[in-house]
């Protein structure tokens, strides 16, 4: 399946501009009609930020960029397309107009979709020649990155359009989900609307500003909603007893004013059962306990996500994890002064994004964890902030062995034997195991060059570093040689 | 700021369970009553999930476990702690009375709280001695992970409980939000209930099951819920023209039935003046492009996230990738075929995430490229998503040296040499250079051994690959051998 060679697009704002970086991106060329006079910088824009957005997400190559091309007239832009995608303002008038315009112009196979948020195509398509080929595929902002496209046909489109939609957008790397029946503001938005209308009241009534109702989304029901919905949510919180029991228990409270939302369906039975039955459907056979396992882990990687971002919930917990790391150094300074074995100054979790398609920790990952482990060794020789502004390790030479994989999940912990040292030079050996039972799964022979941070060449490292290194090599100097330390690679005979 | 030391539960189900283990990991003691014969059983899966979450989800060390007590009376669990934490089923009376006989039963300066989703704190506190120290803190399953925590206090809670409840949720890593007026639902629940009735009418009338709302929201809207709520979310989608823009554009919609809610306030112009100011204030001076970049960049986290555990929008992106793969794999093909050089198969530029505290690229993202470059040698050998269902090579050893500094922005290439090779096992020699002036920066030699998929053992590679090897060494034994080839680590003297 291959993206579209080209497409038109009428409409250049936030979603067409959206349509356009997608499309192009994806390989397509592109023409836009739009009667703004900035539409081309703005375009330019929304191009570039969807550029900087995929060179990040993806490591696979993506196809070569399409040709964008600003056209004067709706009729222009659907010259040679094999589909028009229309995104103008939400006028039910203006959006019938230029498709009936645009639709008159194409050649009679090519498809056409509006992306109304909410307006039915049986309307929009009323004033249209060939309505078989019109549909409505809703889009969501940012469109180069959000999957997400609704599928709504109205009274007269073809079944075919639909199938031929839902290929074209999923060669585009999107997720169409086709909808029932035709109504005003199909699933989605439904749902979005019903929410910010309910927001619109907490403002309005005094209960909460902007800033305070987005935290009560982003701080918990949004990251559950980032990868599970509603229904699966509930079916989870009845806890063993699954669904119906949810509903039982949540049922009465469909009466109870906790939303401007009084007019609600009779939980008859019959609308009970077709709940149940979806929702084991939706279910697939897994356990209310596999579900929460499944919820816990996307949780923690959301979470993790969003830490490295210090962004929402990430940022709640970064400051939790600076409170909580006070206490944890001063434990590790004092778990690191046996000198008669190896320091234990760093562990790690295998995190969901360190898996490659091999399905474990990806190797630059381990050097990950044994440049952590040398960072908690230099800190504890003493080299903090206030040093690093004149001086600090720099690694010159590593020598990782891979021994056994380490996977999703694993608790990994490092210790750490100083092998040589000189002025400059600090020679040591790294051995990575998993902690539940102790295997070794690898090692890092490292060694460091001591530098002048300011002029970037090789320098002695300070007196009581060096001091500190002496003591710990003397003692480590009774310990075994490691096995691995000097190797060389071969391939033996 | 530390936990409390001993807390009292009412209530071990799913969010009383929920609650015991986030008080125990942050090293509380917790006593907990439950009338349920299988309340201590229910409790310890729910613990075992928490273990397992925050394992994962921190590097730094957790304090001490807290000791859990099963207890029988409502009286025994409050004594001797700091907080009484009710989550009892939503029955207003059932709450009320044990509400009144855990205040009767526990010390004065007890705080009091009910997990209420929604009950308002006057009704529950009113047969209550001393109500000043009640309040509702409502929080979100699993609880144990979600940092939200709705405080509201009722007619008659001082506010110093508020101000002592604010800093006990703190001291737990949560994100405590006050509710400025008491109303039913609070804030959160009032979203969420909206969003749920609506759902429950879309099931009702066969617009869509259970799953496709669900991915109407995990494929879209929710993704940028983890991070950002409506109303920023809604400014970005104003663009340049920001949240006075949007309003006027959407605010005729609100009279549109795009949701069952019709009851909406009117959008007077002090309300549309609360919304612009609160929204301004929220924005904090940033530009729409700012929030643009910063919701991409999330966007991106997000992602990655959920690709890695293969789940929703996550699932989506990798099946793309995989599609968009074997395109880029025919490529890598095209460009690799002159073997009178190493081979030219990668190129990678030094993005702001890869510079660590020295100023330069970290030493794993060295070894991210190599890797990547690895993996480019295995797309040429024709390894591709099919092959690897059965056989891949694995890395065994690594030896790396840095030579310059790879620096923000650099553009990295790689050229990389088969040094040798057997049935099983593949040497090369990688050589990474900037780009602009053709210096080297570091060097990998590296050793990979080829693995049976299935039974993840050494196993040889397949005929046509080991071809390809045997075509490629033959050609790259006639280069001059590398000078760092075969190198091992030393301090010599």
């Amino acid at each position: 399946v291959s993206a579209p060679g080209a497409v038109g697009l009428l409409g250049g704002g936030v979603i067409g501009g959206g349509w356009a970086a997608r499309f192009l991106l994806a390989g397509s060329d592109v023409r836009v009609y739009d009667p703004d006079p900035e539409a081309e910088r703005k375009l330019g824009e929304i191009l570039e930020l969807a550029r900087r957005a995929l060179a990040q997400l993806s490591a696979v190559p993506l196809p070569r960029e399409g040709t964008l091309t600003v056209v004067g007239t709706a009729a222009a832009a659907v010259e040679g397309v094999e589909l028009v995608q229309e995104s103008a303002p939400e006028r039910a008038e203006l959006k019938r107009a230029l498709l009936a315009e645009a639709c008159a112009a194409a050649a009679p196979d090519v498809l056409i979709a509006s992306s109304t948020s909410g307006l039915r195509p049986t309307a929009l398509g009323a004033e249209m020649g060939r309505p078989e080929r019109f549909l409505v595929a809703h889009p969501f902002n940012p469109v180069y990155l959000l999957p997400l496209v609704e599928l709504c046909g109205g009274e007269r489109t073809a079944p075919e359009t639909i199938e031929r939609a839902r290929e074209l957008y999923s060669s585009l790397g999107m997720a169409p989900l086709v909808v029932r029946k035709e109504i005003d503001g199909f699933v989605a938005d439904r749902l979005l609307e019903a929410l910010w209308r309910e927001a619109l009241w907490l403002v309005n009534d005094g209960v909460a500003t902007a800033a305070e109702i987005d935290d009560a989304i982003r701080l918990a029901a949004g990251l559950r909603w980032s990868f599970m919905g509603t229904f699966l949510t509930y079916r989870i919180a009845g806890g063993e007893a699954g669904m119906r029991h949810f509903m039982a228990q949540f049922g009465p409270a469909l009466k109870w004013p906790w939303t401007k939302l009084m007019d609600v369906p009779d939980l008859t039975d019959e609308l009970l059962d077709a709940i149940v039955e979806q929702s084991d459907e939706q279910a697939g056979g897994r356990s209310v306990r596999e579900l929460e396992r499944l919820r816990d882990d996307c949780l923690v990687s959301v979470l993790q996500a969003l830490r490295a971002r210090d962004v929402g919930a990430g940022a709640v917990l970064a400051r939790h994890e600076r409170e909580l790391a006070g206490s944890a150094t001063a434990q590790v300074l004092a778990n690191g002064d046996d000198l008669s074995r190896p320091l234990a100054l760093h562990a790690a979790t295998v995190a969901a994004d360190w898996v490659d398609y091999n399905g474990h920790a990806h190797e630059s990952r381990y050097l990950q964890v044994f440049g952590d482990a040398s960072d908690a060794l230099f800190a504890y020789l003493g080299l903090d902030a206030e040093y690093r502004a004149a001086g600090s390790y720099f690694t010159v030479e590593s020598h990782l062995s891979h021994l056994r994989e380490a996977l999703l999940d694993d608790r990994l912990s490092v210790t750490t034997q100083v092998l040589d040292f000189d002025a400059r030079r600090l020679q040591v050996f790294h051995s990575l195991s998993r902690e539940a039972d102790g295997t070794l799964l690898a090692t890092a022979e490292q060694l460091f060059l001591h530098v002048d941070t300011v002029d970037r060449r090789a320098a002695p490292a300070a007196a009581a570093v060096l001091a500190r290194v002496q003591r710990i090599a003397e003692a480590h100097a009774a310990l075994p040689r490691p096995e691995r330390a000097g190797r060389a690679i071969a391939i033996p005979r």
